[in-house]
């Protein structure tokens, strides 16, 4: 589609009717019981089974696409689909029919002095708009978080995906009616203009909450400019202070795997704090291990004291989410000194304190203000599939509804279910 | 203060000083224990005891403002204090310190296959700001909340209230720092300047939470212009169907109630819904204690038909909410037709079915989506009181964070703590 007006007025039209379409069918979907969306779920498995040659060509079309418009090595590594890739996600279908639904779950009732009884209602948000880039399996893998916890969705993935997107929507779609069930369930935008995004997350009366996922900068656009709430985090500037109580040999395997096991990840440690006391036993061996490994150290001026040649740090990387192998050191006072590094520097994402003494664990576990706080673990576990979440839908560094990895009972909501014979207020 | 460039720049700047001292502070409340917190609570309802006299002396001033101003009647009885009132607010506190504190409660841990375990800890939000109108005991009630809940908080009450407000607020700083406590946990704006009101509800750095108390026009505009989210409700436009298995004299009872027992609160009813298979044996004697009671009845055709004199209503009568001796009546088909017309024309607050059939109660529970669904019980129940939360902050109709009525659990967020033993992650 082209971006004059006409053709602009045409996508708001078009995004207006969408969301028509997904919260008129959110009701129906929301009375859904675990065994039908269950099979349904197992319907779209087979779909996508059945569907692999077509969408491995429709991918095919994204991928040469991208080549020719010389799209970064890593965002072609991202776009493309294999038969492993499509396998992983029809698991991951079946994977998600075999979580616990949460939707109707009810909490005890609390009997009270009036005579009425009171307990809670699991029920669904409603809709969920998914905007997201590159990676063409997560329309899969969110619509199916979406569709199991009985919200409508309507999905936006990127331009350069396009093809690959709505093949697999195709496959979704028709394994919802193979269930017998509204295709509209699932919605793909199918368009790539940009009016559509602008549209999605600004239309307050049919959708009820926005999941970007994707790169910082998209993140960041959708925030500033979405009047539905959004799940987001920003930044994962990770941290691990290594205490003066910590085991060393604890210390430098956690600080190790905090940083080295994957870079590109947001629970990836980029700053290392360690207390003064111990930082002569742990840096030299820990820093060996990191070059080894070919990360490049910037340190404050004490750690390249005990470390040579190591270049330093300034302001800006305590502040950076290298996503990268580089990675920040400072050697602190203490636990006060580090919480306080936090506290400047952190993004409220995930931070981790290696000690034995138990009432620093606890202090540090209840001053630190990050959706996550570890105790002799590494930051990389930061996730819904290691929380036993079975699915996540993004990780929310906001204190509000929900926080940390989101998984399906991040996309319900509760509501109070009042129960009398007759009962008056007096 | 005026109005002009200079004194708004001033606004400007001791909103964000109070900003910047509430998030300053926010963290040393947050790790206050109950006891200290119960302890500083029973030093405020003192304080307050011990201020009695210069607060009615300051009230005073605001009442006979008031009547210079020719406020009308119900602000003016709202604005007015006495000995009982502020016995009322004093034992507000008391009761606040007698609630079950949430912060610091951990959620059973989980042990994962990987050797880590996650459980939830219970934490404040951080900095509440509250935006109320007259009802100077607002001032007291809300600090409290937020205090005890863990949270710094600002509040902005009206110009009308500001001397009764700011005497109270004198009072609480005392009863703090009687308790060996920063008075800057609970902060009172003293400025009457609207920009104030500006400033607190997009200061996003230094506020986590607005909650605004009053009435529809105020929170209308606060939701409109605030980045900082926000807990509300807007409208309380309630409903009681009352269903062709409906027990007639439970009907009569829950619905008379639902309407008459108070008009002014979010939870009367406004719209009265009856099964017409039933409709014949319930609405002329409701009608007529309505009417007894001085209650003006529009109904639609066939309401019209089994009452007498009763005026038409209109579209415009359906979705609005009264707030008075007034009611509209329909009569449907039957459930379908009533939670349609829910669908339509209600505001997400509470409705209740009367019925003994337990498949519709069930049904009307799972598809009606209000903060509150009530079986057989009166929309006046819809109270934080009455539902066992020992104190409200407000209602929220929004289903992200918190629905229903809000206490102090709505003041809290949940983090994960994971727990290892030098745990990392294959």
């Amino acid at each position: 589609m082209g971006t004059n007006t006409a053709a602009r007025f045409d996508v708001v039209e078009y995004m207006d009717r969408m969301g028509r379409k997904a919260r008129a069918v959110s009701s129906d979907i929301a009375r859904l019981g675990p065994d039908v969306k269950n099979r349904a779920l197992e319907c779209i498995a087979q779909s996508i089974e059945k569907g692999a040659d077509t969408i491995l060509a429709e991918n095919a079309l994204d991928m040469s696409a991208a080549r020719r418009n010389n799209l970064k090595s890593s965002l072609v590594d991202r776009l493309m689909l294999d038969e492993s890739r499509i396998a992983a996600t029809v698991q991951g279908c079946r994977q998600v029919a075999g979580l616990k639904d949460p939707v109707g779950e009810m909490t005890e009732p609390v009997r009270r002095p009036s005579g009425i009884e009171i307990s809670k209602m699991r029920v669904p948000l409603g809709v969920v708009g998914i905007i997201y880039e590159s990676r063409p399996n997560v329309t899969v893998d969110a619509a199916v978080l979406c569709f199991k916890s009985g919200n409508a969705c309507i999905l936006r993935g990127g331009s350069e995906a396009i093809h690959s997107n709505l093949a697999l929507a195709r496959c979704m779609k028709a394994g919802l009616e193979d269930a017998g069930l509204d295709p509209d369930c699932i919605q793909v935008v199918e368009t790539t203009d940009r009016t559509a995004v602008d549209c999605l997350i600004t239309m307050d009366e049919h959708v009820d909450i926005i999941v970007p996922r994707g790169g910082k900068g998209l993140i960041e656009r959708i925030s500033k400019h979405a009047t539905v709430p959004v799940i987001k985090h920003l930044d994962g500037i990770c941290h691990v202070y290594i205490d003066s109580e910590a085991d060393v040999e604890k210390a430098i395997r956690v600080a190790y795997n905090a940083k080295a096991r994957r870079y590109g990840i947001c629970g990836a440690m980029e700053t290392l704090l360690v207390a003064d006391d111990i930082a002569p036993d742990v840096l030299p061996e820990l820093c060996r291990q990191y070059r080894d490994k070919g990360i490049e150290l910037r340190g404050c001026g004490r750690a390249r004291q005990l470390v040579d040649g190591m270049a330093p740090a300034t302001d800006e990387d305590w502040a950076t989410e290298y996503l990268d192998a580089i990675l920040s050191i400072r050697v602190v006072e203490g636990m006060n000194q580090a919480i306080e590094h936090i506290e400047a520097y952190g993004s409220g994402h995930t931070d981790s304190i290696i000690t034995e003494n138990p009432q620093r664990q606890r202090e540090f576990a209840s001053r630190v203000d990050s959706s996550s706080v570890m105790i002799n673990a590494s930051t990389q576990f930061a996730d819904g599939f290691e929380y036993g979440l079975g699915a996540e839908i993004g990780i929310s560094t906001d204190k509000l509804h929900v926080r940390g990895p989101v998984g399906l009972e991040g996309l319900t909501s509760q509501k109070y279910v009042v129960r009398g014979d007759g009962a008056i207020r007096p």
